[in-house]
């Protein structure tokens, strides 16, 4: 299973990520700023953004990795996160977040579907253009991540509920250099 | 034009990269680490998928600005950008690159494309998992990439001549800061 040799037990992008370091650095720095670097949209936001998009990709690591991480950042709403995959026009955000989602559905369809119309809904949401650029930014990035985890063929674990630990650690930790990778490894 | 405010006269991803120094370090890096890093592929290589990718993508920014530094580390041969774009199975490239860039394609299409096949043939080509890893990586930094300068629907100049000089100073300098950056920014 998988394209390429990754080390044992390394699920998803973890298994590429450990032959290549100086892209993984690259790739780590990107996911940190993106996610937990100062920004008006809440960290908490921004994993929801990138669950959102992983899940249109239907990549299993990075929509329960990032959707345990936005759960933990939501304060630990895991139903939150299930029902924003769903249907999130129904989920219990706030509309400025649906209009963004709703533009971050757009990006992981293709580069030319965002519209005038979704980004005037966005900004009459009170979304600034920083935060519509960080969103587009946000849901491409995530279109790379997916296809890096899917196009390699990775092994990723399907229970959900495995991804609990790293989720927690995810959010805490954000992407530099978190704990559940440090663990067992020597690079 | 453009669904954000950007500094008048950027094309491309230099006007989004302008509004935001933090995420734009971070694409900077992960750029010239995916094109002209320590690798086994050339840099001839690695600019001629990411023209590729971007082609089909139909993004006019990002194959005209990487076409040209691909043409410019093949010593100026422009032709043969233009013969891979259209039908690379016969351009005069070599057997190993024309099976990367059939990866690179599949992972345009979207995350779940690549088959052990294609993956079989790369390697009876000679390439390595490394270069395989590299492959899909840039392949999908690109439907990245390309998906900033389209999602935001940024001004492109549509001359391929208008590309030369900023190819010419990619071959050259890379991705960090370079020239065609540093004029008239004060950032």
């Amino acid at each position: 299973m998988g394209h390429i040799q990754v080390p044992e037990g390394a699920p998803g992008i973890l298994g590429p990520m450990a032959v290549s370091r100086e892209t993984t650095k690259a790739l780590r720095e990107l996911a940190d700023v993106l996610l937990c670097g100062q920004n008006t949209l809440t960290p908490a936001e921004r994993e929801m953004i990138a669950t959102y998009v992983s899940s249109k990709n239907e990549c299993c690591f990075c929509q329960l990795s990032h959707g345990a991480a936005a759960a933990e950042r939501f304060g630990g709403n895991y139903d939150l996160v299930d029902q924003v995959k769903k249907n999130y026009a129904i989920a219990e955000i706030s509309g400025k977040l649906k209009s963004l989602l709703a533009i971050a559905g757009k990006v992981h369809q293709g580069s030319k579907h965002v519209t005038p119309d979704d980004v005037a809904c966005a900004r009459q949401q009170g979304a600034t253009d920083k935060e519509i650029y960080d969103t587009v930014l946000i849901a491409a990035a995530f279109c790379m991540f997916n296809r890096c985890v899917d196009g390699l063929d990775t092994w990723q674990p399907s229970n959900p509920d495995d991804y609990r630990e790293m989720g927690k650690i995810m959010a805490r930790e954000g992407y530099l250099r978190p704990d559940w990778e440090k663990k067992g490894e020597a690079a």
